[in-house]
């Protein structure tokens, strides 16, 4: 038994559980409104250095801002190895962030236990991109940089020397006896001896997040053609197959950018040999040759488990774990030899014959089929690093073998974490909820992630059509048909409305471009949730539930969660429709918001119901919206290729817009080759609006043809 | 970055990872057949010092034996502060064990992270009874003793040395392909820098769980009230209400031992005081003497939280963790003065007016109730050693109250772990799924725990009748009517049948006692899962699945999982009916098998399918056995009371039986002051059947009044 002399604890550990192990934490102000905080010695492997992206240069040209909480409050403990960090939260104060959720976007109450796997179903914690960010919609934003398994208790537990406790009350008696009672404090552990902690000044939450992104370099900015659309193909098409899949989009006039090929290409799968089938790709330089003067790119599926039968398998073997994932052994992506031997077979078998992308799988989880936290590395990184850096790692690193070859990438990955918002991949999973599929993408934006509520199958032509309208607003347009075989005019009742739809993603991309764009060089996510919208905070008030803030006083910041809506760039408010739903609500924020169709005013400040029919994914445009937008095409623009605009306003104020340009490709805009046009519009003494557009800049890029501008409010 | 050196690497980790950590276990064989394994540096704080039972002495009685595993398979290593240990297994070996599990029985390719929780509808680990021991189906158990959480990949995953590795197969074109390659190990990470393990011999499963538990004191002796009827009142009762139940009880004719009083008992509750509300309860101990009188005991609803209203709050202040639980204070029971401060005002305000027991509620999860693993405690334990062990402590030293006093008890308890089988405390949950409750009672078998498949409420007599059977076959009969307020004749038209099941109950009282005798004195658990019982393993083949075992050796080893079925004591397999259910499947081991209730022959190592009607549960009684009978009286016998037998014999077959006796109520048992009579029923050579049982024991107890004897079978 341990044997302890209570006195003595009393002297020692009421001291030593308050104080002895409390460590001051030291900040650093690193760029304007973000600090840097040490405490202790972290590991030295963390999300920052795997992914090893470096910050944009636009930190250095942010405003300045106080630091936005007090910093006594902000407290570490060490205790057996780990660490155990506090920061303090108001009563009116809501949290948003902590990673991909799929359920709540609302975190404040949450206990997570962030671990990288795929999403089973639960806001638990583990998800595809477990972040250990959050941002508070006081306006600020918090970043453990650890690539541990981290405990997040967000508000939920309640300590006994809390500055604000809560009420005591009897169950017995006392109606208003809460299983919850009032936390004034986030909590964290973190399985290590030290932390990195990032904060991020606003004013507003937007600017937080904005600070969070180019900490890692800034959004991705996507190819032109990433943003089209794309399908994916059966898992055994032969290459002629894929070539009468793409023809039959264009016979039917169907837009596609590229298309997905799934295991079958590869000689052996499950595990992988990352070689070609010749049997089913006899000339895999001439097929994609191909594809590509039809306009359209080849993505290649694979994990990056290495087949026993894989040229480089034996090369690989001493720089993989100790467990293997579907017998392939797993390459230490931590370490360059491993590295280098599996994307230089990658770059010389696919990017130098023109591949433009690939769907990286199953390097999130389930446990069962991945390396087991038992597992040990030869780079010494321990199993849960690896877990939580590998998505990290893959896009990292076959991100920097496109850009070597100065083309640009566009692809899938099922794992990312924080430090990865540069890295040019969506991710999706096998979840296949709408429902799901939309309050994900609302939380991708809090977390420095893209996501896709991408169209598998469906069971009827109203289901197709309704998620074929959300994933065209989305960061990827993608049909996954591996499985399904389904086409965009499968159900051919639908086919005009869905070709409708795609042709309107076509006809955005200018501004879909621009978006990312700003996503790139300001860090601002292109699809983002409510509450990150000015006036969003104060607009339901019709819709607010009885309660009493006397007593809960926290119980006004944790109402009015909104999973069902989002902003779709600067000016868009996106609200689906669901299969079975023929009417919803839809929350507008204050000020006055336009139908995206018509341009007729929809609301100010309050909530309405839209039955727009089947055909109609309901669109608002803020008051003054500007919207860039190009003819239908079937392919995105290529290098150069001037397009002629339509650019549209809505509302009755005057608008601006940031019109970006570059080559779409390369990665030339890097070295400054790239544009920024100022579109205006702005009411004329006559009363009339008007709008203007800024000259082009010599020697920079410009695609735009001929504008002709529309007023979409009479 | 993280810069590595590639060769270097090689050099080191090549070395490292395999062999520099690894480390040899120091084995001690310390009774036979049971070995303790020492490596590192354990935790000074674990399973067994927080039960802190000591070994029972028929350990040192039991037969050698060898090894049951190659010592050189068992290894150690030491990685960042954790342990990796590897365990071997062979292809046709299945896994039971790990703990409370409420959905499956076979643990074989299970992932678990072993975690005092509230069981959330997935067996992931997170259970009230975490228990890191498992059984092996050839013969041998293994127990890490650690109050760590445990991640156990339980024969799931697959190492690059693996010396019996699976076929690597090309999912894209071979149909036999699976997700879940043969793995030929159990694996755990212990977060601890050593381990203290424990290897049981068998020969048989049964015989590893034997020395399991014996390890831990023997499995709980309850007094022989606890083994007849409990009824939960409603939680705001007085104790005017409290009476009229229990005399309704009685004027009803139904049997009662125990009532369980909910939280109102107490002047305040989440949290508690622990002291009686007066407005309900004016005069407890004349209460309590009341009840007693009326041959009822009362068992106290409590959770350990301290209300800040409780008188010995300022008191044990000092030793109480971090944070609260619902506002009231945690006293850090692993410090003697933080439980002598508590079980004090318990044992003054409860044991010595008479209270026989407690349902100790809440201490195993949910997260968002209890305390965050970032709390901090004044013993130094951190908050997962806490957790881990929390249900051990309250059982421990309640349990101890009680002995002080010289008065079993017989309780209720939300968790505990490994270590805790002499425990007298039954497991409970709120998931009410007639059928997981059923996995749980087989698993707790496995677990060194007991487990109450509790009735509560149903929605039709026939949900009401069903539940009421099981339970009347399990630890604990009891209705917790807390909430529902239903009692035994709440369904007229079943009242009939919930009487006699009630009265069956109470007549097999004789065989409960005597086999929960066994499970003290030899550690059988008196409700287990079939793979315990010989002749089970080879029983079923008309229900084998489609496989193919060339290519999946080992799925012999994971098909015929039964989970709703299950032994009860020697001799009794109940095969339980859910609501809808009209027939169901039966699975007898090999040997003769006859229906309890008529002594005719039901099969023989089969599969059969029975319709019992709604009156009968399906009970079967191996060729041989004898099960000792008593009236159906309302109470359990008192201290020295005779009670009249019937003994049963069942089938063709010889039987024996050992009947336990002693005084039912108070500890004199662990002085000697206890005997065991022989039953006999044997042939003669006339071929009739004669029964005989051996002579008392001067100065032995004996409440053995007239035998009559009972040949089922004709």
């Amino acid at each position: 038994m341990h044997i302890i002399r209570p006195l003595l604890l009393i002297l020692f550990f009421g001291v030593a559980s308050t104080c002895l192990f409390a460590q001051t934490i030291q900040w650093q102000e690193i760029y304007p409104g973000v600090w840097k905080g040490l405490v202790g010695k972290p590991d030295d492997y963390d999300l920052l250095k795997a992914a090893d992206t470096g910050p944009s240069v636009a930190l250095n040209k942010l405003a300045k801002a106080d630091f936005p909480l007090n910093k006594a409050d902000i407290t570490a403990q060490f205790d057996h190895g780990k660490t155990y960090l506090r920061l303090p939260l108001q009563a009116n104060e809501q949290l948003f962030g902590f990673g991909l959720n799929f359920q709540t976007v609302h975190q404040r109450g949450k206990i997570l236990h962030l671990h990288t796997d795929h999403y089973g179903k639960s806001d638990n914690g583990r998800t595809h991109a477990p972040v250990p960010f959050y941002v508070s919609s006081l306006g600020y934003g918090v970043f453990v940089n650890s690539a541990k398994y981290i405990d997040v208790y967000a508000g939920s537990n309640v300590r006994k020397d809390s500055k604000n406790p809560p009420k005591v009350m009897d169950r017995n008696t006392d109606k208003n006896w809460d299983a919850h009672p009032y936390s004034d404090a986030v909590e964290m552990l973190i399985p290590a001896e030290g932390i990195e902690i990032y904060v991020f000044a606003g004013p507003k939450p937007l600017n937080a997040i904005q600070r969070f992104n180019l900490l890692s370099g800034g959004g991705c900015l996507p190819p032109r053609w990433g943003l089209g659309f794309t399908q994916r193909v059966h898992r055994l098409y032969t290459s002629e197959q894929v070539k009468q899949e793409a023809k039959a989009f264009e016979e039917k006039g169907f837009p596609l950018d590229f298309i997905g090929l799934e295991p079958g290409w590869q000689s052996k799968s499950y595990p992988c040999t990352f070689e070609w089938d010749k049997s089913r790709f006899p000339d895999p330089a001439g097929f994609v040759k191909q594809m590509d003067a039809m306009g359209v790119k080849i993505n290649l599926w694979t994990n990056p488990y290495v087949s026993p039968d894989a040229g480089i398998y034996k090369k690989i073997l001493p720089y993989t774990g100790s467990h293997t994932v579907w017998n392939g052994v797993v390459p230490d992506l931590s370490m360059p030899e491993a590295r280098k031997i599996l994307f230089d077979q990658f770059e010389k078998e696919h990017v130098k014959i023109g591949v433009g992308g690939y769907k990286i799988d199953e390097v999130d989880g389930f446990d069962s089929y991945l390396w087991p936290d038992v597992a040990t590395f030869p780079s010494g990184h321990t199993s849960e690093q690896i877990r939580q850096t590998y998505g990290l790692l893959v896009q990292k690193h076959s991100y920097e073998m496109f850009r070597r070859n100065n083309s640009r990438t566009y692809g899938l990955v099922r794992a990312s974490n924080a430090g990865g918002a540069s890295f040019p991949y969506v991710i999706y999973n096998d979840n296949y909820s709408h429902e799901d599929f939309i309050t994900a993408l609302i939380n991708s934006g809090y977390a420095g992630v893209l996501w896709t509520p991408e169209v598998r199958a469906s069971k009827t032509a109203e289901e197709w059509l309704r998620r074929f309208q959300t994933v065209c607003f989305s960061p990827m347009a993608m049909i996954n048909a591996w499985s399904s075989g389904m086409q965009p005019w499968t159900f051919p009742e639908v086919a005009p409305q869905i070709k409708a739809i795609a042709e309107l993603r076509m006809q955005m991309m200018p501004y879909w471009y621009s978006e990312f764009a700003k996503y790139h060089y300001e860090g601002t996510p292109p699809f983002r949730g409510m509450s990150l919208e000015e006036g969003f905070g104060n607009a339901v008030k019709k819709e607010v539930t009885s309660v009493n803030h006397q007593e809960n006083p926290y119980e006004e910041a944790v109402t009015r969660e909104v999973k069902d809506q989002y902003m779709a760039g600067e000016y868009l408010l996106v609200a689906p429709l669901f299969t079975g739903q023929t009417s919803r609500k839809v929350v507008l924020p204050k000020g006055k918001w336009y139908d995206f169709y018509t341009g007729k005013l929809a609301g100010d400040g309050e909530v309405i119901t839209v039955s727009p029919g089947l055909d109609i994914i309901p669109v608002f445009v803020k008051d003054g919206g500007i919207i860039p937008m190009m003819p239908p095409m079937l392919h995105a623009p290529k290098a150069g290729q001037k397009v002629n605009l339509e650019i549209r306003h809505y509302g009755t104020s005057n608008g601006s817009y940031k019109l970006y340009d570059d080559d779409g490709t390369t990665f030339d805009y890097e070295k400054g080759n790239f544009a920024w046009r100022e579109i205006k519009v702005e009411r004329q003494k006559n009363g009339a609006l008007q709008g203007s557009i800024s000259k082009e800049e010599t020697g920079k890029p410009n695609t735009v043809g001929t504008v002709t501008w529309r007023y979409m409010t009479k």
